[in-house]
C-alpha cells in the first residue's frame, strides 16, 4: 500500500484546518455492495481521529459493485493502514490508502510530438499537478523535441526498432522500478508499447489519442476525417491495455472544425484538444479520482 | 419533514434492486463540520436497515459547514426521520428527508413567453423531472400563451396591477399553500415578486434570466448586448431573494453568437440557453440535489 | 430553379432597408474555381439592380471547386434568374436561386419518438425557422405520438412493413410531389429509406442519428456507450444518401457524461443533443447555407 | 499601406495552386454600403489578374457599413494597392492591403504571469500563428518569469513606477516604431496604459481579462466570483482603448466551475480560458479576420 503525495493547492486549500502533526490521506477502495460500508469506513476513521474533507461514493447498480474515495486528515504518526485494514478485509475491498502530501511520481514517454509533454510540464510548474516528473523518456535523442525547458528532470533516450522492442522496454521497466514511478504518462509517444508491458502497468499508464464521430481507422486520421467532412475532432485519454486504443476510458472532449479547415488546421486544432484532454486525465489520476470498473472507470471530478 | 417522491428513472434505475416492502428516499443536510459525521449518519442508517446508493459530501473549508447528500433504500414502513433525528440533533443538523417515489409537487408561473414552460412539461412527460405539476398560474389569460398541451394541468389567470399586487400575491400564496406545492418556478414570469412573498419562498422559488459578460442593466439587454458586440450570451437560474436577479446561483450556461447576430437572433438563441438552463436547474432540485450554502450553492451534479 | 421563401426573422431584419417593390432572395452555386467568378457575379447583380446583403465564398483546394452563397435584394418584378443565367453558363454554374419571401415546405416524417418534432414545431412557431410544414408521415397512427399541438398540419398515417414498403414509399413520394416539398425531415423516423427514394431525395433529405466516440454499430446504442464508459454522446445531422448514416454531414454536438448516468439517462440526454442538431441542420438548409460537396458540405453558418 | 506578411500554413494551403511569381495577399475594408461594391472589388482583382480564394462580406443592417475581407492569389511584381485604390477612393473605403506571405510583426508586453506568454511562443514555434515576435517587455526582470525558452527574441525590461510611467512609455513606444511592430499583445500585462499610448496603439493592441457571469469590478476578481458562487468563469480578448478593459471584444470564451472549486482553482483553470482566448484573438488579428466596427468588431472566423 503506497503511502505517499500531496500537491500545493490541496495542501493550501485547508491550510487553516491543518493543524500541526496532521498529515493528509486520500482512500479509495471498491468492493462487493451491502449496506454498512460507509458507515463501517468512516465510523473506523473516526475511531482513528481522522477528519474528513471530501467523499464520494457511487454504486454501480447493474454489477452490483461499490466505489469509494475520501479525502482526510489524520495524525501524521497514526497508521491509518492498519486501522482500516479489518474493514477492508471485512468487506473484501480492492483499496489503496495514499498520503496527499507527497506528488505522485510520474515518467513521461514521448517521441517527436512535444505540444503534450510542454503543456504537462507547464501544468507542473504551476502547481495544478500533483506531480513530480522524475524521467522523461523518448525513443529519439532530445532534439527531435523542441526548446522546452526540462529543467533538472533527467532525459532518457531508448531507441526502439522491431528486433530491440524486447530490451527497449525491459530497459524502460528497469527505470520505472528504479525511480518508483507510480504513473507513466504516453505523451503522444508513437510506439505501441507489448501486451506484456502493458499488463505489468495496467492501471497505472495513461495515453491519448484522436477520437472522432464516426472513428477512422489506420494511418492519418486528421485527414480521413477531413475527407468525410466531419464537423467535430476529439480526443480520449484512456488507462492503457493490450488492446491498442480500447482501455478505460478517463476523459474526452471535441472541439468544432469546419469545411475550411485544411488537414493542417485539424492537426493544430488536435493537439489542443489532446493536450487538455490529457492534462485532466493525468490531474484526475494523480489526485486518485479515477478509479477502475472493469472496462470502464469511475471518476469522482472535482 | 417532507416525505415524498421518485422519478421514474430512479425507479427504473434500480428495479434489480429495489425489492418488495422497501423505499427511496434522498436525505439532504448540512451542519458545522466536526469528525464523525459521515459515520454517525451512515451507522444510523445501515442500524435502521437502509442501503446507501450514492452519497455525496462537501466540507466548505472557508466556512467550516459540511453538507452532505444520501440516497437510500429502506424498508417502506420504517421511520427513517425517527431514526436519524437523534444524530441530527447531535450535530445541530439542518436536515431534510423526502421520500423519492413522489414527484416533488411544483407550480409553474408564467407570463407571455412560453419556451421554458413548453420545455418544462416536455421534459416532464418524458420522465426526465421528477415532478408533478400541480397548478400553471400566469398574470396573463391562457391565450397569451401558444398553442402548447397543458394536460390537465389547471391553469390559474391571476392579473396583476400595482394596486392590486399586495392581493394578487396572497391569492397565489393561498394556491401555494391549498395545493401543498413544494417549489414554484419563475418560467419567464416577467413580475418582480415582493420582498415578502420572496422570503416566504425562500430557496424553493427558482428564477432564470438572461447573463451576459460584461452584464447589463436595465430594459432589452439583448439589445444591450448586441450594441456591445459580445462574443457570448448566456443565461442563470437562481433561487429567488428580495434582492432580484442575485440569489444563489444553481446553474449557468453560454452560447456562442457573431457580429451577424441581430438583436431578434440573440433572443432566439437566448430563449435556447434559457430553457436549457432552467431545466437542469429544475432536475437538480426535485431531486434534491442542490442544497443552500449561504449567497451560495452547493450542487451535487449527478 | 425554384423561387420561393423568406423568414420573418430576415425580413424583419433589414424592414429599414426593404423598399416597396423589392424581394429578397438567395442565390447558391458552385463551379470549377476560376479568376473572375466573384466579379461576374457580383457585376451581373448590380447590372439588375440587386444589392447584396450577405456573400460567403469557399475555395476548396483540393478539387479546385469555388462555392458562393449570396443573399440579396432586388427588384420583385425583375427576372434575376434571367439575369444571371448567362453568368451561370459561361462558368459551368450548379447553381439555385430562390426568393427568399416564401418560407421552404417542408414535410416531417416520425415513428414513436416526438422530441424532434416537438422542438422543429416549437422552432416552427417561434419564427426561428424559415419553413412550413405541409405535412406530417408517420408509420404509426397519430396516437403513438405525445399530446404535441399539430395545429392544422395534415397528418398522414403511412404504414410500413416489409412487404408493403415499396408501396408506402411510392404514396410517400407522391405527397411530396403533390404538396411541392422542398425538404424531407427525418424527425426520428425509424425506417431506413429504400436506395431508390434516398437516390430521388438526395440533398433535400435530413436525417438526424446518435454519435460516439468511438462508433458504435448495432442496436441499442446508448446501452454499447454505456457499456464502454464513453464520457462523451453525440449526434450527427446529415443528407440521406443509400449508405445508411453515411451521407454529407450538416452538423454535429456532443454533450457530456459521466459514470454515474444509465443508460436511461443517456437516452434523455441523446434527445437533448438529437434536437438540437437537427433543428440547426434544419435552419440552415431552408435558409440554404449548406451547399453539397461530394461526400461533404460547405456550411456558411451565420 | 503596410504590405507583408504569410503563415506556414496559409501558404502551405494552397501549395498545388501558387504559381511561380505569384504571392499571396489579404484586403480589409470598409465603407458606406451600396449597390455594387463587391462588383467593383472583385472586377478590379480580376482585372489585376488576381485569384480570389476566400471572402466574406457582411452588412451591418444598422449602421449601414459594409464590411470585406478578400484573400487572393496575385502576381508578385503588381501593384495591386493601385490597381485597387481607384476603386476604394471611389466609395470613400477605409482599407488595408497585406501582403500574406510575411508573418506580423509583434511585440508581447508580460508582467509575471506567464501562462499566455509561454502558449503564445508555443503556437508560434508549431506555426499556428502568422507571427514574427520580435520583442518580449517586460517591467520585470527576465527572472521574473519561468523557464519559458524566449529563443532569439529579445527581452527588453522596462520597469514603470507612477513618476517613470510617462518616459517609460515612451521608450516603449520609441521600440514599437524602431521594430516596426504591427501589433502589440498585452499578454497578462498588469500596467494600465495611459490614454495617450491606449490611442496610439488604437486597432493594433490586444488585451486579455477574466470576465464572469454578472461582473465584478476591483481586486481578486476570482475571489469574488468564488464568494459569489458562480458556476462559469471566463475570459475576453479585446483590443486596448482609453477605456479599461472596454474596448472592442474580439473573443470570449468560458470554462464550468463547481462549488468545490478554491479560488486557487478558479485562477488555474481561468489561466486555461485566458491563454486560449488570448491565442485566438491573436491568429484573428493576423490573419486580419478581425475588423473594427466602432465599439464592436466584425470577425470573419475561419
Amino acid at each position: 500500500m503506497p503511502v505517499l503525495a500531496t500537491t500545493t493547492r490541496l495542501a493550501g486549500r485547508a491550510s487553516a484546518r491543518y493543524g500541526p502533526g496532521m498529515a493528509r490521506h486520500i482512500l479509495t477502495l471498491s468492493c462487493q455492495d451491502r449496506p454498512g460500508i460507509v458507515a463501517a469506513v468512516s465510523s473506523r476513521l473516526a475511531e482513528g481521529g481522522a477528519n474528513i474533507l471530501e467523499a464520494n461514493q457511487f454504486d454501480d447498480l447493474e454489477t452490483g459493485r461499490f466505489f469509494m474515495r475520501v479525502l482526510f486528515d489524520g495524525a501524521d504518526d497514526a497508521d491509518h493502514g492498519a486501522n482500516l485494514a479489518p474493514v477492508a478485509a471485512r468487506f473484501g475491498m480492492d483499496w489503496a490508502l495514499r498520503g496527499a502530501d507527497t506528488p505522485m511520481k510520474v515518467l513521461l514517454l514521448v517521441s517527436k510530438f512535444d505540444h503534450c509533454l510542454t503543456d504537462l510540464l507547464y501544468r507542473w510548474r504551476s502547481g495544478e499537478l500533483a506531480m513530480e516528473p522524475v524521467a522523461i523518456v523518448s525513443n529519439h535523442p532530445r532534439s527531435a523535441i523542441g526548446p522546452v525547458d526540462l529543467g533538472d528532470i533527467p532525459f532518457h533516450h531508448l531507441p526502439v526498432t522491431p528486433t530491440t522492442k524486447m530490451d527497449q522496454e525491459a530497459r524502460l521497466l528497469a527505470l520505472i522500478e528504479a525511480e518508483g514511478v507510480e504513473l507513466v504518462v504516453l505523451a503522444r509517444y508513437m510506439q505501441v508499447l507489448s501486451d506484456g508491458l502493458a499488463a505489468k502497468l495496467a492501471g497505472r499508464c495513461i495515453n491519448i489519442h484522436h477520437s472522432f464521430l464516426p472513428g477512422f481507422k489506420g494511418a492519418k486520421p486528421y485527414h480521413q476525417a477531413h475527407a468525410r467532412g466531419v464537423k467535430l475532432i476529439g480526443a480520449t485519454a484512456h488507462y492503457v491495455t493490450g488492446d491498442l486504443d480500447e482501455g478505460p476510458i478517463i476523459e474526452q472532449d471535441v472541439e468544432r472544425i469546419s469545411h475550411s479547415d485544411t488537414p493542417d488546421m485539424l492537426v493544430a486544432k488536435g493537439r489542443d484538444i489532446e493536450r487538455r484532454v490529457l492534462a485532466r486525465a493525468v490531474a484526475w489520476h494523480v489526485e486518485q479520482r479515477v478509479l477502475p470498473n472493469g472496462k470502464k472507470t469511475v471518476v469522482f471530478r472535482r
